[in-house]
């Protein structure tokens, strides 16, 4: 299966400078070959255009003098190699059918061309959308709802009750709808709370693989449309997850969390429990958010790293900042220095 | 199923002020009906009884005269709303029996009661206790011991040898017994260490989904009675937990690490290996453990979060905070004041 | 199964001071009995060695005469020791064969000596070689290439295509080939870009429990022979890993990064992306890697820990550093210190 570049061009609204070749993959500049399209978003990259066997690349305008290869000019060069790729590599999906070792409740109601793969099993209740997959060893619950053209990756774990839109993707050992950590004190060791919530989720949600997210204890875990999660994330009970926000790998988000539409977290993040992340927060990697965001913008907790040495120096005063303070606000008092308030 | 108030309130030891009306559910503030029961055990939600549309509450003496509700008086509201939970909506359990696809070794013990899901495996040698319950997907090794009224959520692993004992709880995805992460140098690469030991738990531990616990190296890696771990957990070998200790999501404890009873660690909280941590310690979320603690207490380590404009100012003075520090020690040795020692 | 002592010493290059009796278990110091054989390669665990009950140890030349047991006496008492446990215990394998409940497509080589474990499916095109064991409920998808003697415990998930040479060991849960996170912004939501490259694995390797490693987007993710991965990691898309590298539990590594051979992770570091990391970098627990590291060293990025007290009274300085700098330099001035330039 291969595309005219005045074909990609028309279909994601580009425009085609240079001979009109066909091209059959996606390819990276060091990698591609003359029937490989390749792509430069950022002109750092700008250089290896000029060693590329590439037949074509898409572009930017600032990028498109850069090179005489053919090319396709777009304003987001990385959305349209995104789009070309899915394209030229349309991706796989096993035919439909279900194999006879999968075990399905009686009154499952399974969509027109979904597939069902070996040693599945889907329990009473349940209603799988069309065209939705379901590889094998995937263990779906009673009561659940999966809307169509949804895709569940081998040994996908779904409890009951969750409901799942359309066009989900739940990667390999993704976990949806278990408890939440729920535990009261009891004198003499944890009461186990009744975790009676479920888990809802919009359409186009992504879930990577081993993230796990757990149903509510009253009321709903709810991941809205479009949101995208990494792999190994942890999803607390009754956490709300805005349309379109973005989790890297690793994050934890604690009980009862509201986050925003449009925000992104970067890997490790890690969000504590009852706090509200408004709309368009970016946090970024390794931060820690133990206070609510209000207010759209980036965050970031970091501690920076250092050479043993140099950290060994450094972090020793973090333990006594407050009184490095202290002797600071003193000398000033001594100098005759207007004394600054140092408290918030 | 319904209940008079007085007869939870008798049951759980609270004094009933009001009409003796019957509930059927548990609910939220903002979500429940007449026919629900709810709880307020925070003085910042009492505003919310104004407006609830449910039926009773669970209050404690504080807030007993905050609503005209029909109500139940109790010490802890959130403890009794747990048990009143749990006797409103009783777990839902499998039934008992069998599934003909299960693949059992001929001398396995199944104990009476025993639910046995589609496609679970079960090793030679191993036990099950009365009424537990393996849901669809769990593998059992050989040699394994489960107690009465167990309950493995699906796709669990239980490796070789591990002893676990009545009344846990494994959610899907956990992985108990694996090896431990032990390699010995050898010149030109690394030699696995042999992982001999074992995984022992306790009776009525709790854990999450995709937590993995590892088996120990020589020894055992031992979780005692009432433990609580949460999600994506990571238990290093040989590493020993003490009764009712409760760690959150996404909390590591490297490996020989041992940690006492009655403690609590906050989502994220990463403990090296080798460590002695007492009883009764609390450790923040997101804090590194890197000594033992050898007293009770909160212990904190968490960089704040700020604006990415604030962070980038603040945090550049940390890689050379040493020297900042000298300086400030020169301006007071020039101003005459009394050097403070800066040494601990 | 027992050895003689001298047969250990003349196996691993050790010299036999004392009697050269059997021994036929290793054991702790603590827990030793008559017939075993313990080491000792730390000079504080030394006076044990009074009291233990062992029958046999493991030293180094410094502690040789720390004992009068019968003694083998070798540069690396940890190394060795780990040898003769292998010696002693060797890995129990599952015996050769194929279960009938596994559903294996047609066209799948498989070498001699394998061990297909119950409900295992292996998908089209793929190849598992000599003595490999798949325990139960694994599932290795279309063209996939395991080498010989390789081990995946159960439920482990190889994604299509993925690449693994010999000797490789997956332990429970683990997901090899799941899709990178890839996504491009296209104004209303996020277009998933397709994940069209491999996981390439060398031999020799070890991969944790729950660990997730993600295909390439364009190209591949290598990891090289002989890295040890322990559990609950997660490695990015397009990662390289170089030889004998070892990650410790919970550690992320976002996608592009180059990490080179003989480095080491502490638990729950996050490496971010596209950064490089030189070889025989060692990053310590915990400590977050924003930009590469070019010089083989020892880096952390710890916060320290500290009673909640403590932590209260100094991290609230943190929050404005950069104020409390520019008091310093102004101070400075008045006084008429020269003043050290604050800017790297």
């Amino acid at each position: 299966m291969t595309y005219l570049l005045s074909e990609i061009a028309a279909r994601f609204g580009g425009e085609l400078i240079g001979e009109d070749i066909r091209v059959e993959r996606v390819a990276t500049l060091e990698a591609a070959g003359p029937s490989d399209i390749v792509f430069v978003g950022d002109p750092k990259y700008a250089k290896q255009l000029a060693t590329t066997a590439a037949g074509a690349v898409i572009v930017n305008a600032a990028l498109a003098a850069a090179t005489s290869l053919p090319r396709i000019v777009v304003p987001n060069p990385y959305l349209c190699f995104a789009r070309t790729a899915n394209l030229l590599h349309p991706p796989a999906r096993p035919a439909p059918g279900i194999h006879p070792s999968a075990v399905i409740a009686e009154d499952v109601v399974l969509g027109e061309g979904c597939h069902v793969g070996a040693f599945v099993s889907i329990g009473a209740g349940s209603r799988i959308g069309a065209n939705t997959v379901l590889e094998a060893g995937c263990r779906i619950g009673t009561g659940v709802a999966i809307g169509a053209d949804g895709y569940c990756h081998p040994n996908v774990v779904v409890c009951a009750d969750t409901q799942i839109g359309a066009r989900v993707i739940l990667h390999p050992g993704a976990v949806i709808g278990s408890d939440g950590f729920g535990n009261a004190w009891q004198g003499d060791g944890w009461f186990k709370i009744p975790q009676l919530g479920r888990v809802v989720i919009g359409d186009d949600v992504e879930v990577g693989a081993s993230t796990t997210i757990d149903r509510g204890a009253l009321g709903d875990t709810t991941i809205e449309d479009g949101v995208r999660l990494d792999n190994q994330i942890q999803i607390g009970h009754n956490v709300h997850i805005g349309k379109h926000t973005a989790l890297a790998g690793c994050v934890g988000v604690a009980g009862s969390t509201r986050i925003g539409a449009y925000c992104t977290f970067g890997g490790s993040a890690m969000i504590l429990g009852h706090l509200d992340i408004a709309d368009r927060v970016n946090i970024m990697a390794g931060t820690l958010v133990g206070k609510s965001i209000k207010k759209a913008g980036t965050y970031v907790g970091q501690y920076p790293v250092q050479t043993h040495e140099d950290w060994l120096a450094n972090a020793s005063h973090l333990r006594r900042l407050d009184a490095l303070a202290g002797r600071l606000k003193e000398l000033e008092r001594k100098v005759g220095h207007a004394v600054t308030d140092d408290k918030e």
